[in-house]
């Protein structure tokens, strides 16, 4: 069985999306700069089917990443993004496209049931709260690790249930000054350790192992 | 001239104090452990006149910020500490003890003017905000660094005012879930250029240059 981890980028000032989201900015303003230093990076473009792009120890850290991830947990909003929610148009499949760029099982935390769906190479499963979705996920995920991607809330649901063995920060030196903070109203019972740092000019990632006291 | 310099630690959820300060614990519930890192490293402790302690990159650190600060600038509260405020006694002079470790220049942010304070090598200057003391601060320093120490609000004044020319995060992996932010209600006009990164167990140092649109 592999590991649960959270890899998610966040602002100096804490936050993972900007105040303020609309149907034109999903992450909320400037909530677009906290992945502007993925967007450049070589092995992330080769995931969505882009050329080009940086080689540098970002991108072996994100393709290592995506070689080590056998299946993804995200919530609602980041599975249907700026398109609204599905209780309005059945047929809405979010923002990810024909083709979504995981080509894994991806598990998204929602209230609202629906069927699987299929899109090109990823199979998005409905499942009824994250530690539900956790599970499903890491029998899916065979030997390989689960990654929650996100957003915020799914995160934070996660660390608070004590499912995450390690969680990334990618640390922007942006400040968004408002929005959505990751590490707001988590339970005091929970150590990090660093793992390691690793770092380049546009981002710091620093990766923690997560304990809890007592368990 | 040298440079204006911060240097604070902030805990994973941006916190630089923890909640419910007290006369017994100024720096709020597990405020402490912001500064446990710190307390271990010898270049620190020979600067408090102790004995031993670890040598590491982080003391090299802290020991070339000793040897090229020329001055101190701090807010009211991190001079007094637990000792309560000097308009109750006047001979109250925080909690430095009769010989401070600075031994240089400090020149303290409030608005109770009081004469300058002599304790052992230190003298302590009080000036009624934190433009002036910078300026003060940076005349005394001559060739080398004004380091603003903190709390946080004389931190974020500063930052907001536009002084600093870099800031020294020393983020420790802990979660205090309360207490003061050091960088919330900055304006968003503040742009960070990631300088360095050193890294430790216990602590990662982040420094930023610190710029501002339209500077």
């Amino acid at each position: 069985m592999g590991k649960v981890a959270a890899d998610i980028s966040m602002s100096l000032d804490g936050y993972v999306a900007g105040p303020d989201p609309t149907l034109e900015e999903p992450l909320g303003r400037n909530g677009e700069r906290l992945h502007e230093w993925v967007i450049e990076l070589a092995s992330w473009r080769a995931s969505h089917g882009l050329e080009g792009g940086e080689e540098n120890a970002s991108s072996d850290l994100i393709a290592e990443g995506l070689a080590s991830t056998g299946a993804v947990v995200m919530g609602r909003r980041m599975f249907s993004g700026g398109a609204g929610s599905w209780e309005d148009d059945p047929k809405a499949y979010g923002w990810w496209g024909d083709d979504p760029p995981f080509r894994k099982p991806v598990f998204v935390v929602t209230h609202h049931e629906r069927e699987p769906l299929v899109l090109g190479e990823t199979t998005f499963t409905f499942v009824g709260g994250v530690e539900p979705a956790v599970e499903q996920a890491t029998a899916a995920a065979g030997a390989k690790d689960v990654l929650v991607a996100g957003g915020a809330s799914v995160a934070q649901q996660a660390v608070r249930a004590g499912l995450l063995d390690e969680m990334q920060l990618n640390l922007v030196p942006v400040l968004l000054g408002g929005g959505t903070r990751l590490l707001d109203n988590l339970a005091s019972d929970i150590e990090l350790e660093r793992m390691f740092v690793l770092d380049s000019p546009s981002v710091t990632h620093i990766r923690y192992r997560v304990a809890r006291h007592g368990r």
